[in-house]
């Protein structure tokens, strides 16, 4: 990544990072006796034994019910890879922030000084009664899937693996959106989607609960399907579940007539390839800094791009998604994050500028204040109906 | 304990408590691109692969090197026993709220849903690359001496007791103060702690190490000495170093002749054994809320004084350590506190008050301003002096 280039101690990145990202408050001053006999000994007993007594009072009386373990163990960070816990904090530590500034949100970094799946899971178990929900991060795929799906269910807090989910709410989002301002249905959109790591697999799988039925996947030996060989058990998965049509080949193969790219992987994609598919192609290439597809290429062939930066328009950014999906999920006292919690915020996000569509406008901007309420309302709401609300 | 009664959520302790205690703060405000763009993607890369190439460097460009965990298990909370994570959570939230208050350290209380020795040590080391130090809190004995042993062996960051060292620390800076007002010196004491748990066993080592010889300990069935059957390894290795005249019986036994009684235990020891001490006689009774010897009655037989309570002079509170001790070692970037470390700190601690000493006023109280830097600056000096500074 060009954006690695070096250490400059005196540049404003370096100067920022100074001491870290993240501060800890008291919210009561413990400037005399009187506070401190209620904040700790001998008040606090009091509080201790009204949990003990009745271990729902723990929401209320202590900072959990809306605090996010930021988990990481450093393997899949950015477009950097396994650099490991250290190296990892910092982004963690960024993604916190997020958290605090976009949705109120107390959120504390813990980074993992081991990669093996057994022990993440049992890690996170074990420090779990000290947070509110886990917010699962960077780590590499395969491993990300199974870390997931088990402590979603041995868990009764909230867990969310962003690298995977973020993505997929924010790509339905947008893809409805163009879908509309294109006048398509979803439903009959063909999808392609480069990448079948954790955002490729998350999206193949939202957008087939949206309703698109025709979406082939291909990593970086071409189109996933059932005939090969070399599949893990994720991908064979994922064959069965997507490529209705059968195709095969490499991502060309699949881009011939496609309505959709979806670029979820730094493989760049050639001019030849995207012009082959369909009138008012949609095209989101989200491999950051260096679209696969660069962006006046799209535009030569495409009804609607999107990417992952910044400076150019319609960002499809994660962080439209995390911090009102957790707020959601804490105000409703959610269990877990149900598939129709997402659902409902990609609708939620999506909405959002449903007045104001146009194909430069297919998303909110990050800093659009209507995001994190609309989202956390909807997913509050979908918590309910989903009956894991408490 | 009485302080414990019922749930009352009007009282001012519950009010307090609501919404928990900690909140997190970004440093840095997330309003615009180019905020973002800094303290997230894209250049935030910079500064992971910076640390990624040079350790060194997350110490200065992460919040870790100054950040405490606080942990527990639950089992062993103030005067309520095993009461679990979740009860134990305000506790947590009480200690971290006092690093940011006293010593202006940021602190996350880390709550475990294991119990298990090996599983606690294992989580530990694997969540440490996120944390500058490790506070152990109110993890019943024996299991803490094991524990906290096998994780400063195993990490190369400073971890500590606080319920073992902590109190011990304190002790022994307000029995030096105690020892000079009635014109004797340490050495040549006779003491007798009540309790051989977490911290009658650091008060023993840490007076050993200050110089006292003649040290018997009592846990509740009795003197601890090697001829009885029942000793943990712990209690077996007590017996070994402390008990050098060989008394053997009851707390009444221990304390006839006497010059110093220090109780760390909730055990009442009557008038009658508490009038055979020797002349000028010096108590501490520690328990909380309830001292093993009334105010009042010690007053009748010796000439200094000390509880654990605030509203009696000559407060022992563990908050005249820990706030400076890891202060101090994060100053010095101290590998691990050593028990030449705790002896500067309780030296720090006793000699704030060397030139006000009276018989009620051994130990600075907790909201003197003098103690935390001064000692965090005798820790600092003294990890440089040991080598493990970095």
């Amino acid at each position: 990544m060009g954006s690695t280039a070096q250490f400059d101690p005196s540049s404003p990145v370096f100067r920022l990072h100074e001491g870290g990202k993240l501060a800890m408050r008291s919210k009561t001053a413990l400037t005399d006796r009187e506070a401190l006999s209620l904040a700790y000994t001998p008040g606090v007993a009091q509080v201790c034994s009204a949990i003990a007594d009745d271990p729902a009072l723990a929401r209320r009386y202590t900072w959990r019910s809306r605090l996010v373990a930021v988990v990481s163990d450093g393997t899949a960070v950015l477009g950097l890879g396994n650099i490991g816990p250290a190296a990892a904090l910092p982004v963690m530590e960024g993604k916190a922030a997020l958290f605090r500034e976009f949705a109120g949100l107390d959120s504390v970094p813990i980074v993992l000084d081991t990669t093996d799946p057994d022990e993440i899971v049992r890690v996170v178990q074990q420090i779990a009664p000290s947070f509110g929900g886990i917010n699962l991060e960077d780590i590499s795929a395969p491993r990300c899937f199974e870390i997931e799906a088990r402590l979603r269910d041995s868990l009764d807090i909230p867990v969310f693996h962003d690298d995977q989910h973020g993505t997929a709410v924010v790509v339905l989002a947008a893809l409805r959106n163009a879908a509309a301002i294109t006048d398509r249905e979803l439903g009959d959109l063909r999808v392609v989607i480069s990448g079948a790591g954790a955002a490729g697999v998350a999206c193949a799988k939202i957008l087939l609960a949206a309703g698109i039925g025709d979406i082939a996947v291909a990593d970086s030996r071409g189109i996933v399907h059932s005939g090969r060989s070399d599949l893990t058990p994720v991908k064979a998965e994922l064959a069965s579940l997507t490529n209705r049509s059968g195709v095969t080949g490499s991502m060309a193969d699949a881009l011939a007539g496609a309505d959709v790219f979806v670029g979820v992987s730094a493989g760049a994609v050639d001019e030849i390839s995207v012009a082959q598919m369909a009138p008012k192609a949609i095209i989101f290439a989200l491999a950051n800094p260096t679209p696969e597809v660069a962006p006046d290429v799209a535009h030569r062939h495409a009804a609607v791009v999107a990417t992952g930066r910044s400076d150019y328009p319609n960002q499809i950014n994660n962080v439209l998604a995390f911090p009102g999906i957790f707020a959601g999920a804490f105000d409703a006292g959610a269990r877990s994050i149900t598939e129709n919690m997402k659902l409902a915020a990609a609708a939620a996000i999506g909405e959002v500028v449903a007045g104001e569509l146009a194909p430069d406008k297919i998303v909110p901007t990050p800093f659009d204040p209507r995001v994190v309420p609309a989202v956390a309302s909807a997913v509050a709401e979908q918590a309910v109906a989903d009956g894991v609300a408490s």
